[in-house]
């Protein structure tokens, strides 16, 4: 049903946009803002439970989050499942138990495990082609509903071995199963990935990650007929930046008062996590004089 | 050893402050925003996996999360621990569990479980002195470090039982053991509480949750004698405010550019969650060609 | 799909039997002796955990256990959900989580959280029959398969209230919606349940749980109609036995040559465990030279 | 504290034994067994999770096992770190989490991530000596208590290398750090790891496990100055046959009684689980009138 919707979406003639949740609670407000679909980051989960985006979080611990998310939102996740937590029987066992949770779709990069992030200095290596070729059919044989979403990601030009490698790659994910490419880039600008997406005459839908290239127009992504758009990290940057700037405050201060401004309300918390619902139901299930 | 840190700081003459954190990455801010002790809050951590306030969480969901955090900074994290997540007989195992875990103290709360949130409208029931006396003892039998920390919070004046009810409490929570003593209210002003403080005459360490009488001026707590102030959901409403603003923004202008003022950089995100270390590292432990 | 199993297994003209399973290991055993339906135990799953019948286990540890036994039979399993984890609340979310997991049902008994076992000697308080009656309504209303299974099991005899009183709660727990009723009974012999099957007359399926009057021959139950016979944990006890005597043996002996016919083989580990079938799908999945 | 003693079995000059747990329950029976220390296997307890000896389970769900496991025994636990769950820093990770909960150490193997089970038939590939020489420093450096254990396990000879590559390893590993080798075979006797032992001259503790071999008489283990034996799944092999036994019987029969001879006591299940103790706490904490 989420998967029906993903798949949608990603198929559709428009460019779409899908933003970063690390938290139900974040998933939440995404959708709240008008997402119609949201990305399970594997940097901002491993940054929310503290530990560096290597795949030091187990996979059931980023599985619990992702889980908790699919239960709290109606919009489609699409999960970043980095290199696939292990081979090609991980693989299976992660989709499986992701489909039945009703998770829409993961992302899988040809890299090796452990990852590191795609933005840090220093050598990366590819994976074999064969072996991750495995992975994605591996992928797309667990799934239980018809329509999750398996995405091939490559890496080739993070690991700088060119557009061409690239486009060789990306052909033979298509080939193995994917149901679209996400190409990434670390370019201060979208001079690459525009290059790819011309080469790759939409063949299959194609799906960008414009965190270095941010200040690329939409238009352009538009134009060049990119099928998504993932706003990757900003959700997770935007909470950093404001508990930082309050703790320090009320740190200074020693105060807590007139922030109303920068704070929502207790009220709003409430909202957000069902409060009130669960309130209606004590009328419907609590019999008088029980409540606790 | 976080336990001796946050006895001291509750024992000491001085006011001191308390920040509360839902996560290893709000833990790792509030700390660098120069908190000496840290609040692990069962709204923000339950609101941050979507659930209301109500035990929705289970308790080693909870304290997988106050584990990590307390993996994950140096300063002592004291513990919200509802009204014990059962009985006498649950507590001792949540004690247990989190004295080895590395956190520095809980607090226990004399309501019944499942609990709902002091703020929430209509009644809320008081447990029976003598079974939250039980608890607090089962809690300080159940400690590994001698110094671990067991506050014993009374509701009573959020249930409407008085002060007079709210003192006795207090009193009979001390002989049973507590080290500290929270004081909670949902007055728009400190009227209450000052009047309790006041009565209470430093017989323990008060501890207070300044959140719907957050105008009051800090000077009014000092001078009386509060041991600790709890700011106790500041961080999470903060994140809220700013995710919503931000995925708004990027939703409505289907851009995430010129957002630097808001968010904080990526590398940032890195610095937080101990990346360099960890490329730091590859070097010691990675031999040359080996790079994953 | 396993719901619809079990409902029919339960509203079926058969008595029909129900073995207990701890773990996904001994499920799948209980399944490869030919059992239709599995109990998931809580005394054994907590036993297996190390801790007493009395809700030390978290419900997310339990679950968690639950639906990885889900996994891996294709047989229907009832859940054994003591009584309920709390209020009407965690009782939805227990089944909502259940039910999207694959479990076939779930059993809650009329008893406090948390509950002790049936079997402990001294006093247990029968829950207030219209808060018990609101968690088998909240279970009703929040299963997502509609053949989902909600047991209602009444603890009267067990808390010494009396026939009378163990019908009339059956009565209610029936009017609030309950798929079946479940009577216990701790004395040796059956009378009491007999007595009970008599009185109630077939109105819903009744389940029962010979365990301390397991020398009542089968065909007694047959003739009382009953709908369901739970062997509630004799695979954990099976389980004790033998682990006692194989290390007791091993120990005195120094040596674990000659033990063949009292332990299975690594190789039917390996069966019970798919490693075979992960073994053919390395073949499909993983490129020549590529094994790990 | 159960490090000390870990440390003080292996440098013993007595062979000692270890016997395999897979579960609270299995550990806390092999210890009342009169077993001094115990092995958490990876074999077995992937086998109690239903899933293949191949890195399926996730390490946090191995860890939550072993946890547990440490809280409900006194003796020390050594635990089967299969190939470190990744590489060098994801063994950083485990092992500081596991030296915290008080596992008295980790035995880490030479084979790629993910593993596969020894004795499974088909290739496998040994890790490059100095990747692992970085895991082991790895471990060490990451211990918080100064007396855990770090064994180096060779896979050498299970991988066809041939005893010089063993025995070359083995130094390697010894130089690295490591308080211990295992010599790992699946020879039907005793032969190669006899001649390794010979070779090894004891510079560093040996230990074997005879899980093949598991004819050989244990004075053989003696004279060649083996310091510890595992016997490493022999109790979730007895138990598997037992619980099979008993399932198939009670299928058969649709009778459960006239087991005792095979199956303990629920009352024994009790035992071993605290109920007792936690009914006399209950008199301590839970006041009269309030028994739940």
């Amino acid at each position: 049903m989420t998967a029906t919707k993903l798949r949608q979406l990603i198929e559709s003639e428009d460019t779409e946009f899908l933003m970063e949740a690390h938290s139900p609670l974040s998933a939440r407000i995404a959708e709240e803002s008008g997402f119609k679909a949201l990305w399970a980051s594997g940097l901002s989960i491993s940054a929310s439970l503290g530990v560096s985006d290597r795949n030091e979080a187990s996979w059931t611990e980023v599985l619990g989050i992702v889980e908790a998310m699919a239960d709290r939102v109606s919009v489609p996740i699409l999960m970043d499942g980095d290199s696939g937590f292990g081979n090609f029987n991980n693989v299976r066992r992660v989709v499986r138990h992701m489909s039945k949770a009703g998770v829409a779709g993961i992302c899988l990069e040809d890299k090796l495990f452990p990852k590191a992030n795609s933005f840090v200095d220093g050598p990366q290596e590819l994976a074999s082609v064969e072996e991750f070729r495995g992975k994605i059919m591996a992928a797309k044989d667990s799934q239980l509903d018809p329509d999750f979403v398996v995405v091939a990601r490559t890496e080739a030009l993070i690991c700088g071995a060119g557009r061409d490698e690239a486009l060789c790659r990306a052909n033979r994910y298509d080939e193995a199963g994917a149901d679209a490419i996400l190409i990434h880039s670390k370019q201060a600008h979208a001079g690459e990935i525009m290059e790819f997406a011309r080469r790759w005459e939409r063949r299959r839908p194609l799906i960008i990650v414009p965190t270095t290239y941010s200040q690329t127009p939409t238009d352009v992504f538009k134009t060049a007929g990119i099928a998504c758009v993932i706003w990757a990290n900003h959700s997770v940057r935007a909470s950093v930046s404001a508990m930082r700037r309050i703790t320090s405050i009320i740190h200074e201060r020693a105060y807590a008062g007139d922030l109303d401004h920068d704070i929502c309300t207790v009220d709003d918390i409430f909202r957000l996590t069902n409060e009130y619902e669960v309130r209606d139901a004590e009328r419907r299930y609590l019999a008088p004089g029980t409540v606790g």
